[in-house]
């Protein structure tokens, strides 16, 4: 199994800037990261690209494009404009694709296919640039939890049937968090590995309890998810590139010293992942 | 549209035993109820069953049997004893159904495959008894938030796949709560109507933000759930049962007067669903 651990910036998001983490990681031997867009404005995307080329970093995503829907055409356009900018930001840092949260139902509105009508058109708009760009998209399918206020694409199967009517360069980024539930797991994994779509694989862990429904993921081994089964279904499904680790924690490792927190991911990729 | 409304006893629960809530019921012209194991037990089931009888209510579910997985042989049996006591309580009021939260991982297990084995090899177990006694069995698909805790069975597929492999006493009860986020829901429901196994409709509402993930459930018109959407998709399928009202809700209508929350489900099954 590959053991390459890449780490998505919000992990430490709270203790470290860009910079920081990048010398957090290289202390620990990581050598793949994921910032977020608010991450690299605060240094600029001229010196966040400069650090990664720097460094011989591989940037796993950049998050995040997406939160597609709108109640009105001129926000819908508003918002795949932001997705245009994502796009260069993830062409600057070479990252191997743009994560997107697709977004939730728009203003008051209860109408959830119409709300998935807008994400795949808002892709299907966004995807020339992209490609031109040289950019992959990758549809992060969240928890249902999620459905009515960040992200109305909630399963694998789901995004693969908007990947379906698009072409290679839209795939899935599989978080474990999201999709470990899945009476269907296996079968849209196997799915997407024949569609040659799983663009990034992140881990954490479901804490039981879980007692905030975003700022409440736990460490790798925390919790109930079988790491080592979804990475085998992952890997048999063709994808080998570096676990992503992203894990909100208000309460716990966003407490923790930034350093403290890499030796503790390091050792349950080791063991538990 | 069928505007019947069975009043689920946890909807009340904190203001009202059994016999208070029926009374309330009859007050506001409510002529179903579903109560749970715990508040038929607190009067005595001969009790609970007079009460029903000598009212010519209809009982439209009792609440709750399943929670199946356990580590040992021994546990799992138990379980299924368990199981046993509550078809005789359902088979005593007459319900139209026993309603099963199935459980979810057992102790420290992260096999969630194997706890789905464990949930059907439990239902096959009582079926027998279910049979014999004339009680209908609905697996209640939980949200996939509960997947760990409380129900490993996600989706209204999942729990048809299990009714598929056993005769038509086993059917499903459709909580919008549950299952508003799924992608599949209008063929999911519409395939329960093709095999017969459509036993509730629960409704509440999904509200934003959620602020506890077991107790904060919205009253209906008060989230984003598109509930008359729903309710087509159902009686399209062939139930036109009572909407029975299930409203889990620590801070806001458990702490109100019962009749107030009777006079507003009321208005609202009249108006938004």
């Amino acid at each position: 199994m590959n053991g390459e651990i890449s780490l998505n910036l919000a992990t430490t998001g709270q203790q470290w800037g860009f910079g920081e983490a990048v010398d957090g990681c290289l202390r620990h031997g990581i050598t793949a990261i994921s910032p977020w867009r608010d991450q690299i404005e605060a240094i600029g995307i001229e010196e966040a690209a400069n650090i990664v080329r720097s460094n011989g970093l591989r940037v796993s995503g950049v998050c995040r494009g997406g939160m597609f829907p709108a109640e009105t055409a001129l926000g819908r356009q508003a918002n795949i404009d932001d997705n245009l900018r994502a796009i260069d930001q993830a062409a600057a840092l070479d990252a191997d694709c743009l994560v997107l949260v697709v977004g939730g139902l728009p203003g008051s509105s209860k109408d959830l296919p119409g709300a998935r009508g807008m994400v795949a058109d808002g892709i299907a708009a966004m995807l020339p640039h992209a490609r031109a760009s040289g950019v992959r998209i990758a549809i992060e399918p969240l928890h249902p939890m999620y459905a009515a206020d960040r992200a109305c694409v909630n399963t694998i199967d789901q995004a693969l049937d908007i990947c379906a009517s698009l072409d290679e360069s839209v795939g899935v980024a599989i978080d474990v968090y999201h999709v470990w539930w899945d009476p269907r797991l296996a079968e849209a994994i196997a799915r997407a590995g024949r569609m040659n779509r799983i663009f990034a694989h992140h881990i954490c862990d479901w804490l039981v309890p879980t007692t905030d429904m975003l700022l409440d993921r736990g460490m790798m081994g925390d919790g109930v998810i079988d790491l080592p089964a979804i990475r085998a279904m992952i890997e048999t499904a063709g994808y080998h590139g570096p676990q992503e680790v992203e894990i909100f924690s208000r309460d716990n490792w966003w407490q923790r010293p930034g350093d403290e927190v890499l030796d503790v991911i390091k050792e349950r990729v080791a063991t538990v992942c």
